[in-house]
């Protein structure tokens, strides 16, 4: 067709850098971040944001010619390589949300409760050039560099955020003296900076290390373009708008904050940052503040739940409570909902960006396994979600029953693993993403999620048996804290349920007594064949590392049957 | 960086259709589409809108191989061309928008107020290889298609729309015998039709016809892209959600609905389609259907304001009211506005997909000055909004004062006009779209539409007069029904302005009274120097057509001053 043209009047990369000039031209005034005694309006942070991209960018052009802290010469390199944080929720690790990629750089947040040597595998492989490290977290980094045995120029340059909040213990606190202060970064930076655009909208903005509940964590890189995506979807999701308050109760480093980073300067909507996760600060924050979101990992239920001061005051508004996970028992569910939380449980992963369905739960279903039922809808963005023979790639029967892997399509999808062309080939091979979730399709469509595919059993027959549906059932018994169930090799069923069990202080039990437990409750095939007690080993996120147990299962041997009764 | 992959799993055109697809998936069982006693669920839309696709593929695909109807053979042609629709805001316009694309090709619905010579003009232009017509525009059809001489090959097929709603006048009457029924044409399609997406999401999707205030109408060609972003920034807009039901007031062949067709199904709202939009449907759809959004020209809000039953059943909840033009007087707008609606003023244009700004009018403000004061914000989509000086591109003060043009970057922008190549290259020259409209920045960069440029004035200082001004204060004399002001050439000035005034039913006035009405409440050279009385010249969609008064003014010759005084 003659006539038609694209060029920079009707096609611009999509970034979500464009939230932020727009919030500061339509919101103003608004306050973009509030944290104690710190608040921010909109046109503040992007000044901010401005700055900090200017004076990294400062840092990578002008070699031996910056600004120097401390007598110290900052080092240089071209800054299109990348910048680590490490900082719980504070307004920095937002500005550098922005800020980094508006240098044309990308950011690595990393998780703020790995170990030295996992943070120093992490940062061998990220090869930041940069990284700000908020002051409680300085002492970690510098044992996690101890343990890198690079040449000095390969190790990344120290930025020491302090925090005002904290009084004298985050000013006056030991650093390096080859480092510089978050401030003074800033200061050095221009408020007229002309933002560095990505030249392909699917170019990188930030790596996001997976829990590595499975393993090593992994980099998923994710894209201007699906990161601008995702943040609309996820206002889309939940109904938000410019009058919503957010309160950083999901950690800002996991899938860049669920994108909620970028989607609150589309909205124009506020940031309540935090530095701690506690009962305190939620309902605080809720009163004052007037939170209308929170999200986060489950364990925000038990802290609800549990604070004593719950339920003293009524809340005013309803407040939107994402969760994440394995929801907790019943009882915590209700207690929430009781409070005034609407309570919405999501399914997902690093890989998709955070958040691939969610469901609002209907507290009008009395049981939990109601309740649970069945998994969320997927947001208006991506393109598929399906249940798959992974062999034929065809989708399963959908009859409710027939299990196959979760696959996904999107646009808002990582675009790979960093330094990982192996691993990205897997995730991606026949066109969708192979989540490893097991799961089944309902009569209409619907998928529900069984289980992770790395944590199925497969008997003799090849059929999958989800451990989740075990576990369900062994956390319903009486003496049971916590469980896990793993494949253990057995002499006739190829492979059979092994039940780690962690009993309550001061209960006892016995594996006979579990057995018997599940043989009421779960199909023969279903129940464990052996039974094993003790502390369950857990990552970073206080997620059971089945990988861990796995192994252990496979040292116990072969599981032996003698006149066809189990042998535990 | 290595690892990273740009695949299907990864990367999808953007596509509205994908919109369609996740809502017969999420959102199956609810009304996509109610009008009159028909009614659909999004499974039947997506259904039927397949057949559709698919049908329209078979006439392309099979030549000769066609199921006929009237013993017609069905001609054949490649259908990555292009369908066109003359019809109301009836379910099949709205299945089009849809199953066009869909089968690969592109939709183009046009204009049902144009009369046969422009009709013919525009489907000389267009080429289509179908037209589908509503069985109350076929005669007016079959006129345009008698006013073009060419060779029968390239004339379209005629599909002709009949509406069960309309009794036997619709069904029974005559249509020529080489055409389809529409519903014919569903009953060929097959329901497992694997839809053509397109392979750049670049792709042109749809021809939307300017109205033509300015000359002949333009194609402005839309992507998938553009539309699929547009749809999303109308939702974020509006704050709509999946509770939404829309009523169909506003054209649905202009600006392809303003993208609600597409956004209706990405929230999997209702859609509730009409024939004529009358005051007794809207307040109907209200009570019955629950609308929550209607939208529109400021026409609506005169035919609500006057509607003999307004006010007497108070509306249950606030309704949304979308008006894009020139707002009526404010006691209009406060009689609707006391009825229950919230009215949304919105600035745009054919070009930039419908909306540009939108702004919520405050009725606190007393006067509508106040109301009308400033323009309101644009989308989180647009890249860019600003008034420029088009020969040096830079921004123009933020004073509030200097006049520029209003100009825009944005991914919702169409692709260029049809057929047109200097026309596109003139509307995207250095990099931003010129919207022809005057306008000023605000001290806090927020911008205030002031005139067409095609309507402003150039005195001899060569400063720009905008006419809305003067039209505003001319609309404000007792005597005066309608107004319009254009330049006249002037001896002294090089050009004043000319009023062209239709006056109320039984008001006579002079032109000496305008005159010194406006002169007491306009700076001297606002001062209209010449007044016409009579009837104003208008377009099919009841806009004034200026372009047509600035040659009557031309017409009047050189406006001479003697001893100082103008000679009328």
């Amino acid at each position: 067709m003659e006539g038609l043209v694209k060029c920079s009047a009707n096609h611009v990369p999509l970034s979500p850098m464009s939230f932020l000039e727009r919030a500061a031209f339509v919101y103003g005034d608004k306050a973009s971040i509030v944290y104690g005694n710190t608040k921010y309006s909109w046109r503040e942070t992007h000044g901010r944001c401005l700055r900090l991209a200017s004076a990294l960018s400062q840092m990578g052009l002008n070699r031996g010619d910056v600004a120097c802290d401390n007598e110290v010469e900052i080092p240089c390199f071209w800054l299109r390589g990348k910048v680590a944080a490490l900082a719980p929720n504070i307004p920095a690790l937002y500005e550098l949300y922005f800020g980094v990629p508006m240098a044309g750089a990308v950011l690595s947040a990393l998780n703020t409760r790995l170990d030295p040597p996992m943070l120093a595998l992490l940062l061998q492989q990220l090869e930041a050039k940069i990284i700000c490290v908020d002051y409680q977290y300085v002492q970690i980094f510098l044992k996690a560099l101890e343990l890198i045995s690079a040449e000095k120029a390969k190790l990344p340059f120290l930025v020491v955020i302090r925090d005002s909040n904290q009084g004298a213990s985050s000013t006056t606190k030991e650093v390096p003296p080859c480092s510089l202060d978050y401030d003074r970064l800033l200061e050095m930076g221009k408020h007229d900076f002309e933002i560095i655009r990505p030249i392909d909208e699917c170019d990188p903005i930030t790596v996001n290390y997976t829990s590595g509940s499975t393993g090593t964590p992994k980099g998923a890189v994710y894209s201007h373009r699906a990161t601008y995506l995702n943040s609309i979807a996820q206002i889309f999701r939940f109904e938000m708008s410019a009058k919503t308050v957010f309160l950083w109760t999901v950690d800002m480093f996991r899938c860049s904050g669920w994108c909620f980073t970028w989607a609150m300067a589309a909205l124009g909507g506020t940031n309540i940052c935090l530095r701690n996760v506690t009962a305190k600060v939620i309902f605080d924050s809720i009163f004052i503040h007037k939170v209308t979101h929170l999200c986060g990992a489950p364990t925000i239920l038990n802290i609800i739940a549990e604070a004593p001061f719950a339920g003293h005051r009524p809340l005013a508004t309803k407040v939107d409570l994402v969760i994440a996970g394995a929801l907790p028992p019943l009882e915590i569910l209700n207690n929430v909902h009781k409070l005034g939380f609407n309570v919405f449980h999501a399914y997902g992963m690093t890989e998709a960006l955070g958040l691939v369905t969610v469901k609002s739960l209907d507290f009008d279903q009395c049981d939990r396994a109601s309740i649970k039922d069945r998994d969320g809808v997927h947001n208006v963005v991506m393109e598929g979600v399906d249940v798959k023979d992974p062999t034929t790639m065809r989708s399963v029967p959908a009859d409710g029953k027939t299990i196959g892997e979760v696959m996904l399509r999107s646009n808002t999808m990582m675009l790979g693993y960093l330094k990982n062309v192996q691993g990205t080939q897997d995730a991606f091979k026949n066109g969708w993403y192979g989540t490893s979730d097991l799961g089944v399709r309902d009569p209409d469509g619907h998928i529900r999620i069984k289980d992770r595919a790395v944590n199925a059993i497969l008997n003799c027959e090849g059929n999958a048996i989800s451990t989740l549906e075990i576990e369900a059932v062994l956390a319903s018994h009486p003496a049971v804290e916590a469980t896990a169930v793993v494949g253990r090799p057995d002499e006739w069923l190829g492979e059979s349920p092994c039940a780690f069990v962690k009993l309550k202080e001061g209960r006892t039990t016995s594996s006979q007594d579990i057995i018997e437990f599940c043989g009421v409750r779960l199909p023969n095939y279903m129940v464990p064949g052996s039974v094993v007690f003790g502390d369950l080993p857990v990552n970073s996120t206080g997620k059971i590392q089945k990988f861990v147990l796995k192994e252990k299962a496979k040292d116990l041997g072969t599981l032996c049957h003698s006149n066809g009764h189990l042998v535990v």
